[in-house]
């Protein structure tokens, strides 16, 4: 017996019949002896209608009472499920995120899980009860409800692994796994039966869609063994296949991982670039220029200082792209009269490309090959960024597709028994 | 400047359109320097379209889960309308019942409130803030979520306006007041300026749908005078209009209202009725014979139970038709074996006509007049109930219509000057 969490993605929440397909596999689990806490988000297209209703009546929602509103779309989930298993004959109970509770911080819309009390919780357990909690919501120290943004629940899910001690996160979902890239934009994309924890926070952080970044963080900080499954298989399939299926996300390094130098290619469209052009180089310029930007609340990614010239230099970096208006304002209005340079310059055409790999410690040339192959195709680089395990690159976004591509092949991922198994 | 607490109906919050012009005829109350806290419902249709979800993946739905989906319509309300009134610049904030928090007992899907802490809402409206706060539901000792059942909007709104002190609690809905009887039943019906407390909480205990009778008896409770008033005016109507349509639900009993005899006609169709025949009389019978359908958490309505003839008598009762099937089951196998009685006979086909009037109390001959009425039409009394101020019958509900005319016209309702003032 072990305990383990299941996270169902809203697809898999779809439809009445989708959920009752859930209860089934939930039921597979806690018949074969094991403890289970599900953390199911909302019906699919449940949270854009409320969000849909929101814009109609605010232009730009209240952070507030847009989590009061969206958190309810998770509550009925809940509820549903746990009729579901309780149709069954599962024994089974609901908590929303201030139930249990879930503590956060009280950055609505995007809040961070503090802490999570597991008293309720395994009180139901240890009765033998299912416990279907909600996903991507909490509460502040103010009993305000708060949501953890897009793709919350998948946090929830690792947080709660994590905080009851389970032996592995099954984020069940509508894709089989983690690719070596995206398969809507290379055919050859193959599934890794195993990533390491550190590439998967680098493909996260770098745009695959797969898991949330923050999930990923979760797994890492309390290194709880996380799978990426899909919950459109027969839910009646045995548990022994479907507990060795999908992508586990691993913390143990193996010889398999390190014979790969690049493991996947990640890529992200909503990015917007700005660039200060001739700042005055003085300590404390990058403070002075992201400073108002990290007040404004708005996150920055890929960051490029050039070399000094004449005592100016130029500062670029990127944004969501949803974030662009405002960080446009906030340069022009706070940051420029304030540092004194020339003007902004800003293009919210542009994307990233990024190679991960934890083989790449061990590998050289491995940057100079993706230069190369860019070049190949003549794609110019606007601006780099690298870390230990990954390099990316800001190019143009019309050229996405095509740099994800070539890379894929330059790497050998198109070729089977690389890094997958 | 007042305390007011305003209740809208789910036909009232129906559209964004609608919860807009609700927006605007709070901020007029609240640009007139009133404080307002609002209680709206869900939108018309949500309830029922989760209820209808449930009962899809459970028959019978777990009714502690049933309260943790239901609960999410009134709280998506209130956050939209919360965004409406900010859009309108007036300073708003949602609060669910949990937040509050409103404590109740733990009877799901028709729990009872315990008490309104009322600290946090007071702040807000110090601060100037108009309060939110979703209608129908509460949380249990142990921090389950509760629902007060249908109508219990209506409840909450009263029992908030009692506990923070309201001058009036302004119950908005989709009909301009309270009629002497049913319109759709009877076009000549009149709406009453006033009602005194114990005339509506009969009209409402007999099936006068406009309030819900729990939010009549807290009104009664704590003396607050509550006021049922149309939502479909134009929301800009001038506020001192406003204030005085509608029906008053008056605790001051004045000349007019005395010199009716009756004040109006309620009726229900949502009864059946259940007889024990030949029964051993002897004491505790009908405790026998009611208690374990109390047990089975089934509401009684009219009881009535015969002169004994030989030891023997029949014994009579009505439910509420959904539980006619449940309350057949508790006689047969529960009650009929233990007091040893010939047979349960049972009718699903019966309805509830009642007169209702606090000039009863000093008129003679009113349930004569009644049943001399009934008598002419031709319908047949099955069983009888009264009290001070009400008589009601059990008949046949194929002449529901017809007996409600009949009494409509013969204590004078349809003319005009009467009770209405």
């Amino acid at each position: 017996m072990a305990l383990y969490v299941h996270k169902y993605g809203g697809t898999s929440m779809g439809s009445v019949e989708r959920i009752k397909n859930v209860a089934r596999r939930v039921a597979k689990w806690h018949r074969a002896g094991h403890q289970v806490i599900v953390v199911p988000s909302a019906m699919s297209g449940e949270t854009n209608r409320l969000i849909g209703l929101a814009k109609e009546i605010q232009k730009d929602p209240d952070p507030r009472e847009l989590d009061m509103l969206a958190s309810t779309g998770e509550q009925a989930s809940v509820a549903l499920l746990s009729m579901a298993l309780l149709e069954q004959g599962v024994a089974a109970r609901s908590y929303t995120g201030w139930q249990v509770p879930v503590r956060t911080d009280s950055s609505y819309t995007k809040a961070r899980i503090q802490s999570i009390d597991d008293a309720r919780v395994r009180a139901d357990l240890d009765a033998g009860k299912v416990v279907v909690i909600t996903g991507f919501q909490g509460m502040d120290e103010d009993n305000n409800i708060t949501t953890l943004g897009r793709g919350g629940s998948d946090t929830s899910a690792v947080a709660v692994a994590a905080a009851m001690g389970a032996v592995e996160c099954l984020i069940y979902t509508d894709v089989d796994g983690v690719y070596t890239t995206d398969p809507r934009v290379v055919p050859e994309a193959r599934r890794m039966n195993v990533i390491s924890f550190e590439e998967m926070l680098e493909m996260a952080s770098l745009g695959s869609k797969v898991l949330q970044i923050r999930s990923v963080e979760f797994a890492g900080r309390y290194r709880m063994p996380t799978r990426v499954l899909s919950s459109l298989t027969d839910p009646d399939i045995p548990l022994d296949a479907e507990s060795r299926s999908g992508t586990l996300i691993t913390f143990e390094e193996d010889e398999k991982m390190e014979t790969a130098a690049v493991s996947g290619i990640a890529f992200s469209r909503d990015e917007a670039k700005l660039t200060l052009v001739a700042v005055p180089d003085r300590p404390g310029i990058a403070h002075s220029i992201l400073g108002p930007i990290a007040a404004a609340n708005i996150d920055v990614d890929v960051i490029v200082q050039n070399q000094s010239i004449d005592g100016h230099t130029d500062f670029s970096f990127t944004v969501n792209r949803n974030e662009y208006g405002r960080a446009v304002e906030v340069l022009n209005k706070q940051v420029l009269p304030a540092v004194g340079a020339r003007e902004v310059v800003t293009d919210d055409k542009v994307c990233k490309v990024s190679i991960v790999g934890i083989g790449m410690r061990s590998h050289v040339g491995i940057a100079s090959l993706m230069f190369e192959t860019l070049a190949q195709e003549g794609i110019n680089i606007q601006m780099i960024s690298t870390s230990e395990i990954k390099t990316s690159v800001i190019i143009a976004d019309k050229y996405m597709e095509l740099a994800v591509r070539a890379l894929h092949k330059a790497f050998g991922l198109d070729q089977v028994g690389t890094s997958s198994t």
